[in-house]
């Protein structure tokens, strides 16, 4: 395995997946802003339930352009946020057989990125894990780590077998799927009720939110929102996707959801990757999502405050 | 006028307008609690745009059972909250021809009362201010103030139209209505929206909500869902009402709500008077209120939270 990998973000799923491929030795760079210092001098340190590991990058840079190479993968770990202009950060370091693969959060962001790369394979990847940074170049895994990818829009190539290939010899739990955007919407079906009710509801973990009655049925009425937009989209849900979400949830252990710890640390929320573009979807497909519409405008007010009041 | 006046409750609204019949040397006893020491021995300190006044009531007692007569009417000026039982407050002063007037916030709020006093008249008041207390005895009156007094569940009786005189006497801007049911919904197409989004987007004023044209089309949208509600209990509002609200509210000095005042105070709010018996007459009317369900369900959990935080 001689590909040549840039991983750009250090944070958690950075740092967990790109630590891992940089920890069996693979040719692994990694383009750090906030915590280039520490991750240069130190490398990364991964507190996992996989067992704890370090790992050292072949390279640390702190702009794309330093790399002076086209890698095989850039593995985008960014948060998708209006303010993170993805293809500008990493244009530098696409080559023409450079594939981009976006291990991120949301549904329908692979579009700005595909259209600034139109020949360049888009391979959307989803990170199943419970993990945060908890200091620059440290990261603790707490549970799960399942990764899921496909080309965007659909099928899956050589180039993105290979990289799955790539993943499970480190160790990395990883499937292919030729429908990730149908991958996408399952996932929101999880993230689009937890993520903004766990902020919303002041504070709140999954199990409290479960606990309440009344709350329980809203999620399942925001998850079903989720299934109908998902159908509309062409990619219909299996009918069992509720119950599954709902009592999976109902056996996980107490959790924070990152969009409450992203509140908590007054850092923007993804607001726009998880409710914006299903409501902005909404819209294009004549589907009414008036629950996930209410999450949506509470929220992208609450980010605003919240952001104003911190940093 | 020799009408005895018996005022439950010396917040805000008791106090503002408690205080004014007082005031003008009317025979007002007033039911205190927690500022039962500072009404009895200094009375009550209102500044207000009508002009800052003292007030002395006639008697200050902590329960009703102390005031030895039945008041010709009680004014019951307390919050609507569940742990607050009106009928058990209020029963000992209760004779034959006390009529039972309700100056309280939220739709729906009547029943539990006339349940408990069937034989007497319940007059369903509402009242526009922009009013609160500072501390004990002493409110502060900002803007409007007008009061809609009506029965319960519809017309005006000769009591009613006798209350209102009092009012009018006493310089409050004062008119009845055949259908205070209808004024109830109509006051909610303000309250709905605009008090659980104060709170909900991060304790945000009137104008911080306007100012965002999502927000604003949100805003909307809850407005309309109480103009359905409103018209299949048989109440229709006039067209123009959510316009109406709107530029209203944006013209108005911004503004916190009530409710995020007893947010921020760490106060129970009146969820359920609001939102949550809006919610269940939906149900009940079979009309879908998807964006006032997602409030309400946020809100109750809010609730709960911040009172845990509190006292």
């Amino acid at each position: 395995m001689d590909e040549r990998i840039f991983v750009v973000g250090s944070g958690a799923i950075g740092g967990l997946y790109g630590g891992k491929l940089a920890a069996i030795g693979l040719d692994v760079s990694f383009l750090c802003r906030s915590d280039y210092e520490v991750v240069k001098s130190e490398g990364l340190f991964i507190k996992s339930v996989w067992g704890d590991f370090r790992a050292t990058p072949a390279r640390v840079v702190k702009n794309a352009e330093e790399l002076n190479f086209y890698p095989d993968y850039i593995l985008v770990c960014l948060k998708v946020l209006p303010q993170i202009d993805v293809p500008s950060i990493i244009r530098p370091a696409v080559g023409d057989n450079t594939a981009i693969c976006l291990i991120q959060n949301g549904i329908d962001i692979e579009p700005p990125v595909q259209k600034a790369f139109p020949s360049n394979e888009i391979i959307s990847g989803l990170a199943f894990v419970c993990c945060h940074r908890t200091a620059p170049g440290q990261i603790e895994h707490l549970d799960y780590g399942r990764l899921v990818l496909g080309n965007y829009p659909k099928g899956t190539s050589k180039t993105t077998e290979k990289l799955a290939d790539i993943f499970r010899h480190a160790g990395i739990p990883c499937t292919t799927t030729d429908d990730v955007v149908g991958a996408r919407w399952q996932k929101l079906v999880w993230n689009a009720p937890f993520n903004p009710i766990s902020v919303l509801a002041g504070g709140v973990t999954t199990d409290e939110m479960l606990s309440d009655t009344g709350m329980k049925s809203l999620i399942r009425a925001i998850m079903d929102e989720v299934c109908r937009l998902a159908e509309k989209d062409g990619h219909p849900l299996p009918s069992s996707v509720i119950d599954e979400n709902i009592s999976f949830t109902e056996t996980m252990t107490p959790y924070k959801t990152s969009m409450l710890l992203d509140f908590e640390s007054k850092r923007p929320m993804e607001v726009e990757a998880i409710l914006g573009n299903a409501v902005r979807k909404g819209k294009e497909l004549g589907v009414a999502i008036p629950h996930i519409e209410t999450l949506y405008r509470l929220l992208k007010m609450v980010d605003m405050k919240n952001r104003e009041n911190g940093r």
